[in-house]
């Protein structure tokens, strides 16, 4: 614990407010998703996302977005496969969806050129319409998050998760709730960002001396635990695991203690049950619980609650659950005497192969 | 710390050595494999593997065996999307692969069953040939592993993996290598068991503090991480993560710590450079670093290896590498004064949706 410099995560905190912004700048684009989405429904049966960090927990969520919104089978390939081991797939009937907030990761790039050659239908989705990744694909999607500086992804995080939205909603060929949907989501997220400030901050000093905890939810919001996780690992050094509520119960819930917190990730869709039954085992173990999302009151026995608005269509209530996670990492990390902007040891652009 | 009850883990010990035999009884049942196989050939595009636990450890290896041995695209399926959120895709082309040890999972046998009435090919793969899951699909394959009396797998695990090698060696048309690979890795298993034993439980003694690990692999590999993290997890109550080792550099690498161990699984395969690159990044951190697998000696600066003979199919590498990992799960919870028969808090068959 030490006192915070007064600037320490200013960028982060400043690229976090700007969410709303941001999203309504993705929805101008809308023109060119839509052109994307149609080429998409001819004869395409696979989608195939690729990416890595944040890019690959947005495609989390990719697979529930096209799965419900256009019934289309949707993963997140293995890049090794095609890349390092050159396996011969047939990726002719396939959509390939290559994420990167840079456009610059190595291997993805790679796997976008090998796939196109293969005869896919390629896409990069990233901020840098001019990049290595938007030269190789056929068709580019921006993010319009715009130049982003802190080091740990927010606003690009939200923008993938709003553009696999919009573009599977396009392939499936009406939009219009979903665009309608990620507007509102917008103006939700702007009006209760002064309350999600407080409570997050609240919460950070309880949890200065956490080193473990686990993250959970299921469905869509299993992709907000794994960001959230992501964050809490990067900039507050915890070591944050995200789990499916299911996969809590096969063997992990072994692992908790009154000092290994869990956070759970509570929307109102089909997923709700799963999430309350993790949370009363866990509840066995002693562990601390905080609970966010739309049906966070709903969750019995938590101890710290970080409620957000309910989206119009509920398939993008993780444009609103992420947020509350992005805020407590920024406090826990001050509180902790550490510059989330600039987290140990990362660089922006990652290189990594 | 404390001393261990003397029979404490007499299961789990007795499973891990019995893997041998549990290998070879698998392919007295080579025909089965061959014949189903040969239905996979004709018309079926995409694999979909469903399965909890360790279970969906073992389908994170299938991705890298249907790609390599069939040149098929095999996915972990979304559970949640099928049974919960009732997405309508076509499934019709599709291999469905059900993987429990029980056979008694409820959604993955409500998975098979949505599938099945979808036109898909539906395979139970189980110890349990008279189960619901059997019941519920068109076909199944026999694990064959015996039974199970541990709560944590280890047999089972192994034969699951051994089971969807020898099934994409079929569906890909040759598989006199891989029943061959196996074979041999059998005996070559048992000829390295009591040495591993003895490396496993020096390990243990300099790990009885540890709180958090990270677990790390790739390609094949990571099926590996995944199941000798959820192994530390489960008997020994340590918050030990599986992650790629591209991954690693993607974010988490900034949590390191020289009180955080890093586990590094190491092939003498094609992403052999990329484990290597990560381990060097673990290295500027100051973290203790565990190396294990065939190509363990080729990792600079590890504090411990724990090598295991190459097989003679690289792609059967999985199949010998887990095995430090499992032994070293069980001489860390003895040390530690717990059972790991019997993980707390968790049951054999787990029901939970």
């Amino acid at each position: 614990m030490s006192l915070p410099e007064p600037d320490a995560g200013a960028l982060f905190l400043a690229e976090i407010r700007e969410q709303p912004q941001a999203l309504r700048r993705l929805l101008e684009h809308e023109d060119e998703f839509a052109r994307v989405g149609t080429a998409m429904r001819k004869h395409r049966q696979l989608v195939r996302m690729v990416g890595h960090g944040s890019s690959d927990n947005a495609a989390t969520y990719g697979v529930y977005a096209f799965g419900v919104l256009a019934g289309l089978t949707a993963l997140r390939d293995s890049i090794a496969l095609s890349v390092y081991f050159g396996a011969r797939r047939d990726v002719s009937g396939s959509t390939v969806l290559g994420l990167s907030q840079s456009g610059q990761t190595p291997d993805v790039v790679e796997y976008v050129r090998r796939a196109r050659a293969g005869g896919a239908l390629t896409v990069a989705i990233t901020n840098d319409t001019s990049s290595e990744l938007a030269t190789a694909a056929e068709a580019v999607l921006p993010l319009a998050a715009g130049d982003e500086r802190a080091i740990a992804a927010t606003k690009t995080y939200l923008n993938q998760v709003a553009a696999l939205a919009l573009l599977a909603a396009h392939a499936g060929g009406d939009a219009r709730a979903v665009a309608d949907g990620i507007r509102r989501a917008a103006d939700q997220l702007e009006a209760s960002l002064p309350d999600l400030e407080a409570r997050a901050q609240a919460l950070a000093l309880p949890f200065g001396f956490v080193g473990r905890m686990f993250v959970i939810g299921r469905g869509p919001e299993f992709a907000t635990a794994r960001e959230i996780a992501l964050k809490l690992l990067e900039t507050c050094r915890v070591a944050a695991w995200p789990m499916t509520a299911t996969d809590l119960a096969h063997g992990p819930v072994a692992v908790l203690d009154p000092l290994f917190p869990v956070w759970a990730i509570a929307a109102r869709d089909e997923t709700l049950h799963a999430v309350q039954e993790a949370v009363a085992r866990v509840h066995e173990f002693g562990s601390t619980i905080v609970a966010s999302g739309d049906a966070a009151e709903s969750i019995e026995g938590a101890d710290f609650t970080l409620p957000v608005p309910e989206p119009s269509v509920p398939l993008l209530s993780p444009l609103l659950s992420v947020v509350p996670g992005q805020l407590f990492a920024w406090a826990l990390a001050r509180s902790k005497g550490f510059d989330p902007d600039r987290p140990r040891g990362l660089s922006k652009v990652t290189l990594a192969r």
